[in-house]
């Protein structure tokens, strides 16, 4: 898989502030103990009853498979950055892998909390087009594995709050506004009225990097799949989405010379800077994203701005570089590739 | 007198630190009682023994006489950014007020602490030209005033300080390196059992912003103006110019890539900023001009840097815009003049 096959589409709906939508389905191997209470044998059990559903003939995706119990460290890394794998995922012991489609915007994490994680994603805001893909995956991985159900609960999980549909939604929202304008407590306060979960961009317990907040539903249980997708992708996302560009607006009006003093430093900054830090890097490329969407800056695309904040991260920085870089190195390079990527048309 | 006529030598001797040399002479008109003890009236007198002086026939300079008692704040203000009289001067009440050559190089201030104060400022280290152009005037000035003057004691000053001599030689210089590695108190500790002043930019009580220091001795008695002038010259800044190049060279060789990322971020924020405070934009242009002196900036020239030191200046910029500014308006209007000087070439 390389970048270029991952290009998010330009035209992605709501793509000024939604980077990227997500639909996720656990689901477990009936008759093999959940990963948390199963051992080695039982924990390889899982992945041969699951791996056969990956097989080209059947699968309604091509997948590549690594297992990460034999990939290198800076291997699991890089799919961790690349938002392939969880960081659970990549820091636990014992057998356990991740099957990724060609296009990289599709994956199957097997062992990781629940037997297996499907998970899809794709550009600004359409849960139901990952919804879609993620489903396909499901139905024919279950010609091949009968999963844990139960009549009443529905399909079973590890954490009880998965059970049910066991279907997740997620939106990757970008709201620089709503930070600069300290409204952001309202919204957090709105989404655990809500039962939704926010996270930082690199999932559970990561900090709120480049002003990205990862809104879920929390609750899979009670409701068809159907209903959730609903709630979410016209009501919840939407109501967010709103918000923040009326912040954007009102940041305009009230005070344009300094928002646009901001994104031209910040821009001059990563076009100029030697060595950089990643949370720092995060950060401006966050304004400058903000200036893309308000039209302050024209020469830079939103796709390869988009692309950014993963590629500055010191994984995918040292597997470009072939080697492992020291603190400094990583710092040189991230500064090198923002100034070649940023560089002015 | 424009800003191009004042152009300073790109060629002046140690202009890599030193950013100008002044010296300054103290008289006091025979028979009229010290500015600060002087009336109204007395004070008139002084102007109009001093003003014969300036006579273009007898006079060695053809200057340009400002009434600081009837121009406006702003012009006052405007003289005292381009260091041609002192904030004291600026600030007083009553009869005063300076004479300036066309090239905004040398001035004589009336009824400043000492009814006459004359200040001839050159770029580099060539405090001798200084010393040699403000003689001149004081020997034509002799001509038409008889000076206070006691045969022991030498010529009369209202701060005994400046008495006998009563020159004092100054150099502005920028130790940015000094700065960077924490060893500024030694230089100050050093001056200090040198019994050498030590101010910032806009003289006594000011900051050091930008990372000027100017240097001057305080003692003008008990030696001849000639000891005072080797000594300060061919000792004292040398020392502080050696001191401050091997710091920068230090620095150069501990961490140069941080050096060129300060430097050239420094750059790019002037010449990206929309609106900018004065104390940053010293600061900013201090960067760049050690990045000009090590050669890690080439498309600046070190004339033109200069100049912005002042430039920059409220009033100056409110000069230019020939109306006064709010400190937003200043703000961007600085920022604007910093982004047309510094564009690439």
């Amino acid at each position: 898989m390389t970048d270029q096959e991952r290009t998010p589409d330009t035209d992605a709906p709501d793509n000024d502030v939604v980077l990227t939508s997500r639909a996720r389905i656990a689901r477990n191997v009936a008759g093999i103990p959940f990963v948390h209470r199963a051992d080695e044998v039982q924990r390889k059990q899982a992945i041969e009853r699951v791996l056969p559903s990956l097989n080209p003939s059947t699968c309604s995706e091509e997948t590549e498979w690594f297992d990460l119990e034999s990939i290198t460290a800076l291997q699991r890394r890089v799919l961790f950055e690349k938002n392939l794998i969880s960081r659970q995922h990549a820091d636990l012991r014992g057998p356990r892998g991740v099957a990724v489609a060609r296009d990289g915007n599709l994956s199957m994490m097997v062992n990781e909390e629940d037997h297996v994680r499907m998970h899809a994603i794709a550009p600004g805001l359409q849960p139901g087009k990952c919804f879609e893909r993620v489903r396909q995956l499901d139905k024919s991985a279950e010609q091949k594995i009968e999963w844990a159900f139960h009549q009443r609960w529905g399909y079973q999980t590890a954490c009880p709050t998965n059970s049910g549909t066991g279907v997740r939604f997620s939106a990757m929202l970008h709201l620089p506004a709503l930070r600069l304008t300290r409204e952001l407590e309202k919204v957090r306060q709105a989404a655990k009225d809500l039962h939704l979960a926010v996270r930082g961009y690199y999932g559970e317990g990561s900090e709120s990097s480049g002003h990205f907040y990862q809104v879920s539903n929390q609750v899979t249980l009670g409701c068809s799949e159907q209903e959730l997708l609903d709630r979410f992708m016209k009501t919840i996302v939407p109501g967010i989405v709103n918000y923040e560009r009326s912040a954007r607006q009102a940041l305009l009006r009230r005070d344009q010379i300094a928002i646009e003093d901001r994104v031209q430093r910040d821009l001059a900054i990563l076009r100029s800077a030697r060595v950089i830090k990643v949370d720092e890097a995060m950060r401006r490329l966050s304004t400058i994203r903000l200036g893309v969407c308000l039209d302050l800056v024209q020469d830079v695309p939103l796709d390869r701005l988009n692309r950014l904040f993963q590629q500055i991260q010191s994984g995918q920085l040292q597997q470009t570089a072939a080697r492992s870089l020291t603190p400094p190195e990583s710092q040189a390079a991230r500064a090198t590739l923002l100034r070649e990527q940023l560089a002015g048309q």
